[in-house]
């Protein structure tokens, strides 16, 4: 079969140049890939110019990455598609916790702490009691369930970004649910932060006329042998930037209320009760 | 308007989120852009390993580039988006010589030879004549066009790939045509060769089931004032490589004859007449 290059067939000539021995998975995902490529230039005729700037954007975006720093990761974030990537991989029923994007800022193996115990070890920021229960879809609660959680500090930035300057897993914890499914500890009242705007992606949402900010969140990891992992975030009500989180990570289901409390030890109470989906 | 992330709606709550003041046009490529990416995540559900994949993959390809080489312009090369760019940016009547991709090996200003000078100075190859005349679509010569060629050597590189290697300017040169239009040189009969695949892109390639082969070709930047720049190659006929160009620059419109001569200077003559449109 001749397979000369034509504009109205362009793509359909690229997938079939695929071997018969290639992969079956990876000619669906090229295949697709492919079309919606060359859909994309045919629908907007793309000059010669803006591949151009397209090629010279792509190059950056790779050559800023470094051990510190993953440019592609954020431009799929900023582009919602890694949003879109967990939603089709984390399906649940009606009445689980949804999901949201991981970070780049998880760190395996922080301490395990008691019932109650702070994770804030820099002493800044509005303490915050964070309390709930994790239950199953009946509504029972599940015990046992590791609730690994993590924030940025005060002034918005995680520990691993500032080493040396914070204290090591500040912000940071493992807590298990005691019979009544319940976890509780001692945090600070998250702040709003920008992702890193200062190589190619920052520029682009600049140009596309967004900002950089993610609304104020705690990050939580619940496991249990048996359930769905929750890989999720609690949103702090009324932040500013709930309706234009940059990476899309907010939904409906996931903003948490913060009341003002008039305890010695802590300014505010956030309650969140964790709905896991069995395996 | 809320927006939230949702599955169902996540293209257009990234493409709602660009700002007023984002000039129109970026936000129509932008838009298509989201709108394909989505899609392409949705149809192929994609998982995070895969995701991962990608992100590694345009990651690597990034950092591989550099002064001399240029991965995303062949990452766009070999998946057809090089030649649908030139394509939908050069239809052209009926009867005019079709564009094909530009390639990276173009030097502006090379000399410019007196009819039927030869181009080939490393003295190996096969000889072979070009020649041909530079028509209107009305079938008239265009007088004083410039006809600017470039070609592999006989083993296969250009000039500069291999400074140092090749006399400058080897395989180079400009001629313009007399008052009936025509063109002639001498060069070699052009060699097939590989695109540079030890890297991101190559070992995709290979994973697809894909040679790196480019059909043999001599290219030709055309150009008079009044009418269309025209950029091309002329193809070797019976190359193994016509149905399979790693790049997808063949059109059947390019391939040219070439005969078996008794000259003393030349054993291949190649005839192929250009016909360029009108500005």
């Amino acid at each position: 079969m001749k397979s000369h290059f034509s504009e109205a067939r362009s793509a359909e000539i690229a997938i079939e140049r695929m071997g018969p021995d290639a992969p079956p998975r990876l000619v669906e995902v090229m295949s697709s890939l492919v079309r919606h490529m060359h859909a994309f230039v045919k629908e907007t005729e793309l000059t010669p110019e803006e591949w151009e700037i397209g090629v010279d954007f792509l190059t950056k975006t790779g050559q800023i990455c470094s051990q510190e720093r993953q440019e592609y990761i954020l431009l799929s974030d900023v582009l919602g598609v890694s949003m879109l990537v967990d939603a089709v991989n984390n399906r649940r029923p009606e009445g689980a916790t949804e999901n949201t994007v991981f970070g780049p800022f998880h760190v395996a193996d922080a301490p395990v702490r008691a019932m109650g115990d702070t994770i804030c070890l820099d002493g800044k920021g509005e303490p915050c009691l964070f309390e709930g229960k994790v239950l199953d879809l009946d509504g029972q609660p599940i015990q046992g369930a590791c609730v690994d959680v993590w924030s940025d500090n005060a002034e918005g930035f995680y520990d691993v970004q500032q080493p040396g300057i914070q204290p090591k897993w500040n912000n940071r914890g493992r807590f298990l649910t005691n019979e009544d499914g319940r976890y509780a500890f001692r945090g600070i009242k998250p702040t709003s932060y920008p992702i890193p705007d200062d190589g190619p992606v920052g520029k682009m949402l600049e140009s596309m006329g967004r900002h950089p900010y993610r609304p104020a969140h705690m990050h939580f990891l619940v496991t249990k042998p048996g359930y769905q992992r929750l890989v999720t975030h609690t949103f702090v009500e009324a932040d500013p930037y709930l309706e234009s989180d940059a990476v899309f990570g907010v939904k409906e289901s996931l903003i948490a209320r913060y009341e003002r409390t008039d305890a010695e030890d802590a300014a505010w109470r956030s309650t969140f009760d964790f709905v896991l989906a069995p395996l």
